[in-house]
């Protein structure tokens, strides 16, 4: 028992500090427009936003559990590195070194085949090489976008984002999926329209 | 488009719908006792807990990917039928009959396909019939467990909780997982002697 519960224990310390992700504040309201989300809700509503949405990825024969897994480990860096806004372009300088460390150090708390696991989906999902970081990158940004489009750009206007900034932050979605990315360039038009950002 | 247009209209009503529940509070206090965690960051952290706690279940090659959506998706009912607190008797009552109308209505915004698939889940999780559905329930009861351990029984002292209920609600943790059981009998004994909860 005595190894056994040593692995366990490691588990369990990881476990608590994933509590913290509840804590970590995004920029992006909630549909009700009482608060911001935190990133460990917005991690499960895109985790199953994935599972329902799977079908308009542009290729075939997606491995499901996998992009599941990203979307579910991407944002745990957060604990330590915090929410970096994407259209905050100075936090961004610093952005990937304070999530390397921060991977290195929660991570690390795990078993190290698990480690590896955990660290292995985070870079998938950074890199966005594969299909499947790549359909994971496209329901990260598309949830956002859509919760700014149905709050009336509230998040846009009170960080005073224009169109042409939106535009650029929401190219990786048609990378993942045409369908959605049409759908959003169709949003984005409507909300420039609306006044729901600057031109 | 046409078809495949309210295709996709119906499943993002159903995602707009799932934003709600963030506002669906449980009694569960986060470790930092700041707050009572919600029913979406719950879903997300039992998700990842499933999968680094895998190897403790009782039953061999269990479906990693199934007990991760049964527990995303088996509190989306909450939404429509609230949060019954596992200790609140009379609750308990008409629960069943008020997440089987919420189950109707809400997985009923889906296609019918996706709405099989998610009532099949939710169904699965609450029969726990499969060592699938045994295991997710084991994270499930673990998790508010721990963190009122952790939190030296906050939840469980506000709400006049004793020791032989918390029994009777830990029973299924040792159902999938031996080790999370006695671990968790082990918890509770030096819950009791530390004064968390009535004896």
């Amino acid at each position: 028992m005595g190894e056994n519960r040593e692995r366990l224990e490691k588990q369990l310390g990881f476990i608590r500090e994933l509590d913290k992700l509840k804590t970590i504040k995004r920029r992006t309201y909630l549909l009700d427009g009482s608060r911001t989300e935190n990133s460990a809700e917005h991690s499960w509503q895109i985790a199953l936003m994935a599972l329902l949405l799977l079908e308009y990825g542009n290729e075939k024969n997606l491995d499901a559990f996998r992009i599941v897994k990203m979307l579910l480990v991407h944002d745990i860096v957060e604990i330590e590195a915090g929410d970096t806004y994407i259209y905050d372009d100075q936090a961004a300088l610093s952005q990937h070194e304070r999530e390397e460390a921060a991977a290195r150090h929660l991570f690390g708390l795990l078993p190290e085949e698990q480690r590896r696991d955990f660290e292995d989906l985070r870079r998938e999902y950074e890199e966005g090489k594969s299909a499947e970081g790549r359909f994971a990158r496209t329901i990260d940004r598309f949830q956002p976008f859509y919760h700014n489009f149905l709050t009336e750009g509230r998040a846009w206007l009170e960080h005073g984002i224009t169109s042409d900034r939106v535009k650029k932050i929401i190219k990786p979605i048609g990378q993942g999926s045409a369908t959605l990315g049409a759908v959003a360039d169709g949003l984005l038009e409507a909300a420039v329209a609306r006044g729901y950002l600057g031109a």
